[in-house]
């Protein structure tokens, strides 16, 4: 496996699966899970994580309840933000998107200022969020490109300026130059985060997904995706936030060492690293995919959880509310929302329509319901204000 | 000839040349010339701008007279911009165009939030400019046409609340859901100059310059082109700058008929209508053609300038000082500056690298010095506040 601390400044590299299966074998899984929190064995995160994953006298509850105990530790319990598509034009061509350029079904759309001002003010006065995600397409052209680092980087200030604690991002992979034109319009110390999900840290599944020629179709390049993070911390930003699409790849222990290497990589670079491990939903006009059970998923989050202690995983709604219930305390960051463009309504619930959402989420109740709920169990939840709970604060 | 009043709130048609011709053959040149300012003959203004350009019993030197002393009687009697290109990016071939997406020596640019402003601040501060005009190339799919609308809306709302006076804009040709992204920026009563020159009115001149495709090259699409204005009045906006490239389309007459005509029909339609006729400049890597004389091109001027009295004339730095001279009495529009991507520097003159620029101008001297010049000539410049007085007003 190669030496993190010789390359935490250089770019990421995917170890080797065999060496760190090879490590693996030399972890005492039991041990691991014994450690008190703030504690590590000497192997490395992938080793352990692959090994915990691979040990089935380890039941699934088992690793949850470890996991949950090192999360339990952290304050604030749970921060939240809200994905808000500023658009669903898209150059790619991933198989399991419906934003995908090719499918003809998909209506597309577009916010302008006064859009993503009201999306704003909706979010921050009727559900009482204090952060938000932006997301687009990925487009080709280097023009393009710009343009929407121009569009995102203005919309990221605005929300900044109205009040909102925290921000994320999910664009596409960046190259020096759209950073660039992005950060001009935030300061490095501000908490905003980029999301570039690998969705599969496997180079054929990748292709057979996200296509086989980077000069036509921007998602197709692998590498390009895969440093962008690498890129953000060179220009002296901190946040970032990889992730998996599980069920893409049938391997999971891959996946799950990749990701946990990516994680390890960025937090010896002095990252702030959130990641994500969502399950594929259906989606308009996309090719099925496997099926990941709820007890391989659960313990792939577990495992990510417990190795990975200072990373917060951020759970949606994709999942329904029955598994958010089994899924949040291994959770850092609770996401409400919807993938349709400008969804929120100041009076009801979010849209959600197959004929112009990136896929449909199976959890459409308003984020202010589904967070005060979390709150009402006990756990604090960050940049959420509850409205209800201003509605009834007496007058003195 | 179309009847001008049946259709002023429907889209622009181009006369039928023969009919204006013989219209034309009924006016008396002479007699247009001697009618006081205010007063035009019955016959339609292409008929007579016709009959004036080939009567050649009178000479470029009484045309030239007539004209001035109708825009002489205008106040203020210039006002002024600079252009300021913030990409040259282009998804266009034409082939008269450094710009052009096929032109593989032009080095990219793309100007962000901050090279935006500060360019900004170096006109207002530094060359005393109140007005700005924001470019860009023309691009294919929609939503980098959405993305630039959004843009430039933002540039203007910046340059407005600067204290900019007056907006022109030249991103390429316009459909409705684009205006509605551009116009979010400002509000309709805010002078503010869509630019969507024709260059040709000639369908074939047109398609051998710009391309036969318009399923591929944007600006390829004549009729999409021509109707821009109409949408942008249809939207509530009033300002209007149509033009044509002198020297693209052997036959000034057809492109005089044409451009009257256009600038007839949007006045008609209650626009304040400016008109621009540069004249082909040097432009890197580009196809070489027609050379339209001095006299020719003074002509052409002092025939539109005569008869469209209340449209403004829209003069560069395109043409060298000394033809300047000559022709400044015939524009209300004076508009000093450089086509190369964010030029302006606060200490000395603006940049226009040939493989950065759309063209070569004739003339580099810094707006201030340009502008204040025609000023000691006894010209008022609207939007123009020479640094060099504010720096000798006495402290009281």
């Amino acid at each position: 496996m190669r030496d993190q601390s010789a390359t935490a400044s250089s770019d990421f590299v995917k170890p080797d699966f065999a060496a760190v299966q090879k490590e693996a074998g030399t972890v005492d899984a039991r041990a691991a899970l014994a450690l008190p929190v703030g504690q590590e064995l000497a192997a490395g995160r992938p080793a352990v994580a692959l090994a915990l994953w691979q040990d089935r006298t380890i039941s699934t509850g088992e690793l949850i309840a470890a996991a949950e105990a090192r999360c339990a530790a952290r304050e604030p319990r749970l921060h939240t933000f809200v994905p808000l598509y500023t658009t669903n034009h898209c150059d790619s061509e991933c198989k399991m998107c419906s934003m995908r350029k090719g499918n003809t079904r998909m209506e597309r759309k577009f916010s302008g200022r006064n859009e993503i001002l009201e999306q704003l003010d909706i979010l921050y006065t009727h559900e009482g969020i204090r952060g938000v995600g932006f997301l687009t397409g990925e487009y080709q052209d280097k023009y393009t490109r710009l343009s929407t680092a121009f569009r995102i980087g203005w919309a990221m200030r605005q929300a900044l300026d109205m009040g909102f604690e925290r921000i994320y991002f999910n664009i596409g992979s960046m190259e020096p130059d759209e950073i660039n034109v992005l950060g001009e319009w935030i300061r490095p110390a501000e908490p905003v985060t980029m999301c570039v999900f690998q969705e599969s840290y496997d180079r054929e599944t990748y292709k057979r997904f996200m296509g086989r020629t980077p000069q036509e179709v921007p998602k197709a390049d692998f590498d390009r995706r895969v440093v962008s993070f690498d890129r953000w911390l060179d220009a002296g930003f901190r946040y970032v936030n990889p992730g998996v699409l599980v069920g893409l790849h049938d391997d999971l222990a891959a996946e799950l060492v990749d990701l946990v290497a990516h994680g390890a990589h960025l937090h010896a670079r002095g990252a702030v690293v959130d990641l994500s491990l969502p399950r594929m939903r259906p989606a308009n006009a996309s090719r099925d995919t496997t099926r990941v059970t709820d007890d391989d998923y659960l313990r792939m989050l577990a495992v990510v959880a417990f190795t990975c202690p200072e990373q917060r995983l951020v759970l949606t709604t994709r999942e329904p509310q029955e598994f958010q219930d089994k899924a949040v305390g291994l959770a850092g960051v609770f996401s409400p929302g919807s993938p349709d463009v400008a969804p929120y309504r100041a009076d009801t619930e979010a849209q959600n329509d197959a004929n112009t959402s990136q896929f449909l989420v199976a959890d459409l109740r308003r984020p202010r319901h589904i967070l005060s709920r979390l709150q009402a169990n006990g756990m604090r939840v960050d940049h959420f204000v509850d409205p209800a709970s201003l509605a009834t604060v007496p007058i003195s």
